[in-house]
């Protein structure tokens, strides 16, 4: 029994690989199920297809194959997690760490996903509110990997304060800071000095970015929790809030940002006998053989 | 309804503050509780007060006042764990991150807890076992804080895999490295680069010590994972695994270290109003008023 | 034999202390030297002291007492040590990195100073100019601390390449890029991840900002050398380079920013004894009693 | 004009690649110049070359070629640096830092050399002295890479304060510390979270193991200086002083390790057009077309 038989398509919205989403659409249609490609106007030879718009897709397919890289499958993550449509990632250019399906082999793949035997993995999904000078919270807004608040116009310091519910955290001035879900600790966080979460871990990390004082280290929180950030000081600095790196707003002095884990998770689709650790140790070429310090011999 | 009618009194082993011990005792005693002290040979003045074995205290106390430091707490916490009698912290000498109750608010706060007013919490324990050389595992160790293997006679790097349950993360070469459970992550897994994990995430980290791969990062797992740790060439390091820095054992390739959460938890008692953070503020010097980096004004 | 009989005197533009420059400059003259204050509008009430520009001090003074913090002696320190005039600084406010002498003491040292008791401490000044576009090198812009390259608008990571002199050093993608002089290495540049620079060691560090690649570590070079930073792919991001926080201006893609050390060096003034340890061991909480990670007893 | 006439040959003490050496023996006699090859017990079939001990290849060769591992190089350097004789390093198994060399390219490169197109690099050398419980110096041992302070037989940490000549640093709580070389700088500093140094630079960094304080962070100082490191608290911890990671001694409490730079230098023989940061490049894996965090798009 096949739960997929009505499978969606997307690819990047700008420079879209026409040949590969073309031959994602070919092998989903030979296999016996229903394509719907995402209309772009970047795709004008896609003709065989039937083109609709993401809505649509997201509210009527059981499966969705995005096809880019990691960028592209945080924009769909966020657009249509609400819906609890799996996503599966088909890599246009290099191996992602979610788009972790090479063009070479994903006929053969998605051969084997369609015939019932993949892993579903649901990632926690960061769910954010702004509240205005105190206000009353403002619209929902997702991320699949980070929330980050950062000085902007220039490099001056920022001041927040951290709190965990009620619980007074502590006083900062930094660059800014990340939040991060699991799937976010190999993204900005990582660069930021954040551990690495497994992505089963129900948690989030708060990263300060290039903080003042040395001790401010990473804390990592539970998933149950809710973490608020209170920006002080930033007129000078034109803070801005981003979410994935993608969007972004500005913050001014007084504005509190919330974050806790969505009520909804980023479904997604693996091959059976898929390995989150294979994937880190490709990317960040852990155990290599050719080894990055001196030997101590 | 006060649960804690007999109450155990523990101190340290070696230069124990007699007075101090004898304080507490009184304290206790004069709210009308039963009070049993560890027997010390370095006691010699306690006559007053019932000297037992700890074992005694285990089986018999309801609560149990330790008096020292964070070291000691370990130390004690590793033995009473499994009989699940909760634990208060008094220090002697400097604040500590769990004796969090300083000598000249001790009467008051005791007198609080046992009228009922306080907090329990459950810290995740660790709990490790040996299989030589591929064999069956050993007896259990538990730990409060970390377990730790590293290379001892040289600063020659050991090389170990990494497993969760029967995933394999990875190969390292490093000089050893630490599974911290949450208490620990203020310990020696903050020297070495770990994230701070909150007490109430069920979660470990496995931190590299000085790794030879850049890359090779703090990882935490969930609390319900089996870590595995395969030691390889570590005959010309004499390598050895130590729980919270207090007892080891010498290692030899090929054999598996297995790191778990413990079946019992480290039951830690507070006064109501207790705050983690607030510990965390005073013993990082987060937040203070002095900065440690130039302005960047 | 006294050098200095002309004193120019530079407070804080914004919000200077009335009060405490008065008493600086009235110490000065108390000791028989001329005083020239900086004339800043915020100063309505210092009547008696003649307020000459900044560029008569730096021309016709033969010591600078800057009365603020190290962002004041950052900014007067750019301006004058073309003029190879000596600095010593008071601090207003809290103690900082370079203004040392704290306003209790402020009259005795002066005392002491002008007496002919005192250190010199040439300092590396950073020299920079940029290319636009591969172009001629503009003008000259020098920096205390840092020059800094960093992302502006957006979280997105800009692409540069680093060479040193003639030699190709690496390609980066990163928030950004940290050139410090070792002044600057208790500055942003520690908040980065850098290492602290002696201020006697003639090098310079550069350090990437929140670094894709984990390996992308700081590098000091000798203040002898030319590093050439070209920026790739900042069209989207808006990066701009900075002196000191201070000052900026936008970059473009193709523009080269050149940093080598000054041809002049930031000249201060230290009481004799002057430790620069004994300061950083007070900023940074060096060999504090109190203890910032557990104790591993 | 050759300056190259009578070169030395010293392989790996253990597990010489036999072939290899003499292949290297073969294309130095094909050169036209006299070779000597270090006699070694493991070497049965070299029998066409002469052999001689380590002190008369010192004495008498204008040129020593080290086939082996960068391990092998920092032995043989601390031995010869002080004849001045130059080493060239040809690698046996990966490329290494400093024997950079490849075996294929070993006869053509060897060519070129000897025909005096090469490029002469002189590394700055640590010399280190030990003075037991305060008393006087005792013999200077020689160090390429590092002099390392560290606990051994458990990973109680030692406690050791720095000295900058007769200026105090700070007292320090730690697993140990690498006093490094620029050399040393991509050895096991680098794994502790040292910077790099360049190698023309003359400086040496000072890099606490696992500092108990977060901001006890590496220093740099001028190859000019003197470091002291005053070992307390030791005799719990069983400290020991090694010298490249390759020779021990055992410290007491009270003792005293002075590292300055040494009065020779490793002076390093590279075919013209030699790039430190091509090696770096490739080791560190800078710049990488593939990608070790998730992009940020």
């Amino acid at each position: 029994m096949n739960p997929f038989r009505r499978i969606g398509v997307i690819g990047k919205r700008r420079q879209p690989n026409t040949q590969l989403l073309q031959d994602v659409c070919t092998a989903i249609a030979d296999l016996g199920c229903e394509v719907l490609l995402e209309s772009n106007p970047a795709l004008k030879n896609a003709r065989s297809v039937e083109q609709v718009s993401r809505d649509v897709i997201g509210q009527t397919c059981e499966l969705v194959v995005v096809v880019g890289g990691d960028g592209t499958l945080l924009d769909v993550g966020r657009a249509l997690a609400p819906t609890g449509v799996p996503i599966l990632g088909v890599n246009q250019g290099r191996l992602g760490f979610m788009v972790d399906i090479p063009p070479a082999t994903m006929q053969e793949t998605l051969a084997v996903i369609i015939n019932g035997e993949y892993e579903i993995e649901d990632r926690l999904l960061l769910s954010a509110r702004m509240r205005r000078n105190g206000g009353d919270p403002g619209p929902e807004r997702l991320a699949v990997n980070d929330v980050v608040i950062r000085n902007q116009a220039t490099i001056r310091m920022i001041e927040f304060e951290t709190w965990l519910g009620e619980e007074f955290i502590s006083n900062h001035r930094a660059d800014g800071v990340i939040v991060s879900s699991p799937t976010g600790s190999t993204a900005y966080a990582l660069s930021g000095g954040g551990p690495l979460l497994h992505p089963s871990l129900s948690a989030m990390a708060i990263i300060p970015i290039c903080p003042h004082t040395l001790s401010d280290r990473p804390v990592v929180v539970g998933g149950d929790k809710l973490i608020k950030i209170v920006v002080h000081g930033a007129d000078r600095t034109q803070a801005m809030v981003t979410f994935d790196g993608q969007t972004s707003e500005l913050l001014k002095s007084g504005d509190t940002v919330e974050v806790r884990s969505a009520g909804c998770s980023l479904r997604m689709i693996h091959p059976a006998g898929h390995s989150y650790f294979r994937i880190l140790r490709d990317k960040l070429r852990w155990g290599s053989d050719q080894l990055p310090t001196q030997e101590r011999v």
